[in-house]
């Protein structure tokens, strides 16, 4: 019951076909390496499949077999809001929001982070690490914490305050690096092949990244099965768009869902090589880049996976956007006040791509859309209103009262 | 399907019944109302009646009939942690936790707020209200925006700034009060009684307290119908404490579960009248009170909804603790670094509490215990650790690396 039916580690460049161990890459070719299943049983079965509830409602599309080392902190199983107040603004026919706000740590990252930290023990592990801007490190400490691991946490140090309270609360060894995302990866990466830790980091691990597709299945499950047309991901290094493209074009495969939805991309403008080289039609050119709001989409070199999300974009045809920090700062206040959903710049930079593309009209609006929210508001720091307070009595405050409401 | 089965507001004190209208208290005794349902048949149909997911799931124990007013943002559905290894560092048979950060604005609040708001469109009011220490007002803020209703959200001068924030960006009326709780809302009830807007407080409103009831629906389900022993609740006013164990109480009569469990009320010391009232074997006696980390249960006056709580911890032979404020945040930390689980002060009393009787040996350790954490850390006000990054290269990355998995 709900076993995982994960076969292979195959690679996306030459196909070769590994075993399920421990590999971040293929040994022919060095290809990025993604999981497959038997696709005969999820034709056969169907559905009925699944059992549960939470990520783990999906084990039998996720590559953890003993069910000891599926470890929980109750991620998944997040709300897919339908929002017509929004799409009426927007002039689409139908918008809904996957808000993965409500998930253990307030991010989509609690998804890969589960099947990460699953993974180490499976594999006997004894530590895991991670370079994060700021939401995996938190969400990778509170699962190793969750497993009993010890983690090695390096931090970006503009993150905000709420992330860096929370990684300093699950873990003992956090670590603030000096610089970019993208140089202390490639020293780590060695650290990686050394085998001292558990890579957690979002680059080559396929068994982390594994996790995010159950984006693409709860938003199938949550429409009877019947999907968005148009899914909108966002994209630093490209996992959460690669898993959640994969999921569908997995349920497609199977015969869950007719058809698997059209996928956007979505970067901040201030890092957006893969958008660049969509538009140019090239490779990607990695980018020096340096603050933007969408901490979360902070990566200039997205490596490998970057190309993988190119390769999804063009054969799908799918589109990709950008959007400037203040569009994304000026659709997190709407989005709280016309639908009262507080998400975190990074977590709503999919809904400003999605916006600016409409009023480009690159999309058709008669379409029915998803953005996935990947963020709570909660980690967000900004200055606070005010503490200046008023002191009331009875007619002081029902003036204030009748003024407001007028 | 999924009608609701709410039959009347029923006084605690004489007992006449009322039809489903607007109504805060008893037109004959002005005691306090709850809402009463059609308990043969909950009998008869069993747990076979509730359909979907989330909080409206519970919908035949909730107090609004037209769907169209069941307004969400996916709140409910979260997860029963089991804690082995907090349950051994306490020395219990078993210990699981209630973990509410996971909802749309990351406390308990969001259950009340979806059957406040939908109340308020129910009973067609235009506009909601409220005087919060920081979560409730975020949360009903949120709820009525969703359900495109202004709010009037009273927030306390020492909310945290991620509540501040967060208030700030989901209402257009957020007013800053000087003074404590319970002078504001002795004037602020004299507005309600003039409805100027719909009662979004915690000390009356039957309707808005119903939410919470599915705390103690979920436990239950989530267990197969077989609760823990005992549960932890908190206690401000008394709304999540009272729901809760009416929630059970309901299911017992229903036959659903073959026992309730023995409640436990968590206060903080700081504000810790109903313990006091509790241990002496008194009415209560309202507390002039500072502040507390626990800022959700800064409550020094429960009124009528406290010596409900009182009655209920009589009559069920419960228990009462506090805890001082260190306990608390050093439990904070705690929960964060063994299991992995971020909640905020307000949010883990209840498991201080429950620490501290367990220590009093005042609890059999051999029973199953479940504590409810009321809200997530992420909206934590702390100083955060030091920014100062260090640069690395390979070789100091990978001694540092070493060295901390020694």
């Amino acid at each position: 019951m709900n076993d995982s039916l994960a076969q292979s580690l195959t690679c996306i460049e030459c196909g070769a076909a590994h075993p399920l161990t421990y590999r971040l890459e293929c040994e022919r070719c060095r290809g990025l390496l993604e999981l497959r299943y038997d696709v005969s049983r999820l034709q056969k079965d169907g559905p009925a499949l699944l059992t549960g509830s939470g990520l783990w409602r999906y084990a039998p599309v996720l590559p953890i077999s003993d069910p000891a080392h599926r470890l929980t902190l109750g991620e998944g199983g997040t709300p897919l809001l339908d929002c017509p107040r929004l799409a009426a603004e927007l002039g689409v026919r139908r918008l809904l929001l996957k808000f993965d706000g409500p998930n253990p740590t307030g991010t989509v990252k609690d998804r890969s982070s589960a099947t990460a930290v699953a993974a180490a023990l499976r594999f006997g592990y004894r530590a895991t690490s991670v370079v994060s801007s700021g939401n995996a490190g938190s969400s990778i400490a509170a699962y190793s914490a969750r497993a009993g691991l010890p983690s090695l946490i390096f931090a970006y140090e503009r993150a905000s305050a709420p992330k860096l309270l929370h990684m300093a609360a699950t873990t003992a060894n956090l670590i603030i690096y000096k610089g970019v995302y993208d140089d202390l990866i490639t020293i780590w990466d060695r650290l990686v092949e050394e085998r001292l830790f558990f890579d957690c980091g979002a680059s080559r691990n396929a068994y982390k990244q594994e996790g995010k597709k159950t984006l693409a299945y709860e938003i199938a499950e949550q429409t009877g099965w019947a999907p968005p047309d148009v899914v909108v991901a966002p994209v630093a290094v490209g996992e959460t768009f690669i898993a959640t493209a994969r999921g569908f074009r997995e349920m497609h495969e199977a015969g869950w869902i007719a058809r698997a939805p059209l996928m956007v991309a979505a970067q901040a403008t201030r890092a957006n090589a893969v958008a660049r080289a969509f538009r140019d039609g090239t490779a990607i050119t990695p980018l020096k880049i340096g603050y933007t709001v969408a901490e979360g989409l902070a990566a200039g070199d997205p490596g490998k996976k970057g190309a993988w999300v190119l390769r999804l974009l063009r054969e799908g045809k799918g589109l990709v956007g950008d959007a400037e920090d203040d569009e994304i700062l000026a659709t997190q206040r709407r989005l709280a006040r016309v639908e009262g959903i507080w998400a975190g710049p990074t977590g709503v930079a999919t809904l400003a791509v999605l916006a600016g593309l409409l009023a480009q009209k690159r999309l058709d609006p008669g379409q029915t859309f998803c953005a996935i929210i990947s963020e709570t508001g909660l980690k967000t720091e900004a200055e606070p209103p005010s503490r200046t307070g008023v002191a009331f009595d009875y007619d002081t405050l029902r003036r204030l009262v009748t003024e407001r409401l007028a």
